[in-house]
């Protein structure tokens, strides 16, 4: 396996707290409490400028938008600049990049996203798509998520941690092409165990389409489904953690090559 | 590093190439050249249901639609079963597993994708979105692309090499969580050099937003861009490869785990 030794601010001089530039962007969009909870947990570490959607973008993965112009709306977010698009969380964070950012971000946000995005939903999660986004730009880039949809959670736990663990990031940086998932229980902070630092757990969602009829008798289907552990002994993985009371963190990167199958398909008859 | 030994297919017994279903997607619609040309390739190996998005779904990763219920329309394509869906590629993947197909395929293929998913373009590819989500689903899986956006690109030579590459899939599998991301240069067939067995390119889009003022005097942008490889001087990569005429073969896999920076990270004060 290639790994990737270039650290990306970790020799860099720390200043002032006040001179890092940090992105906020999430995939819930603008008006979500999970992100003006973010917002304030950041702004207690850095200048803070938010990119984010003016619609719910929910499992849009790293989706990008080919068909249709972005538009950009600037208003205010807890008093920092804010700007909403209406495109995909990674529509924002190259938006905020490459036209609405003074500079290169220090530090790259997304969330706090209300739904796990633990486990194989990672692939799906916009919130995960703006970080990965971040990542391939360089930038130390963390997605936060809460384990709870209610919109009305209380974020007060899972704040304290993200800046906590954002406060790490913008001091020992992150290996190039890797950013962090860190999904945190919907708990008090007192029955919070600890941090868990952990793998991806393998599993699946069993989908089971709500299968309706239309006035007109025709069909239609909603997604849902439940989500299947293929791995529920592992005690290594974010899932244990999770059940655990454990926050967990899970170090991603963007080379999705699978070095070992290389070997294999040399060996086929091609 | 994590392994997965167990093997999908490798095992089974293979009785007539007929009996083995083949489930054909892409992300550029039902009425694109690239999945007829797929389609043929496939009808060779084995009995093939297409399931596809309705209009073009390029960029869109591994999205899910959670907003609005899908519709399915019934039709043909090349004789074979079709099913066209207002939705993403991965949509597409879950509804033909859970709803439409009669059983398990023993393969799925997506493409041909008109232009390249070579590099970090396979992170916003919907071509391969929906083949991650076959492998999520324990399918082997494969994502075909030509060096092409002219979708009057002449499909010959990528068909014949697809059914080549599609009959080692269904020979020999493919590891669990893994799938194969393969790009083929628009060139005749004598020009091909072989196939190059390979890694991701390390690289990014230099976004350039294309600003533009609309009549009411807002501005709005076009995601455009250009691509920068990181590594051009690497020899082991899906770009390398491409630039040489050769055929590129990425092995991907679903874990995004970056196992060397959980080590890392645990030396952290969290």
């Amino acid at each position: 396996m290639r790994e990737y030794p270039i650290f990306t601010n970790q020799n860099k001089k720390r200043e002032m707290a006040k001179s890092d530039l940090i992105l906020v962007t999430n995939d819930d969009g603008l008006g979500s409490s999970g992100i003006a909870s973010l917002v304030e947990a950041m702004e207690t570490l850095g200048e803070v400028i938010v990119v984010a959607p003016i619609e719910p973008q929910s499992g849009m993965s790293q989706a990008i938008t080919v068909k249709h112009p972005l538009r950009v709306i600037k208003s205010q977010l807890n008093g920092c600049p804010s700007y909403s698009v209406n495109g995909t969380p990674t529509d924002c964070v190259k938006l905020a990049l490459n036209q609405l950012l003074p500079r290169k971000p220090d530090l790259l946000v997304s969330g706090i996203n209300h739904g796990s995005n633990s486990s194989t939903s990672v692939l799906y999660s916009g919130t995960m798509g703006a970080a990965l986004e971040g990542c391939v730009n360089g930038i130390p880039s963390i997605g936060f998520s809460i384990i709870s949809y209610d919109h009305k959670t209380n974020l007060s736990t899972a704040k304290k941690y993200a800046a906590k663990i954002a406060a790490q990031v913008l001091k020992q940086g992150l290996p190039l092409h890797t950013c962090l998932n860190v999904n945190i229980p919907a708990l008090p902070e007192e029955e919070i165990k600890g941090i868990h630092i952990c793998r991806q757990t393998m599993g699946f969602w069993q989908e089971e389409f709500d299968k309706r009829t239309d006035p007109s008798g025709n069909n239609y289907y909603w997604l849902t489904g439940e989500y299947f552990n293929s791995e529920p002994e592992a005690t290594d993985t974010d899932e244990w953690a999770l059940e655990n009371n454990y926050i967990a963190i899970v170090p991603l990167r963007t080379d999705l090559t699978s070095y070992p199958t290389i070997d294999l398909i040399k060996k086929w008859d091609l």
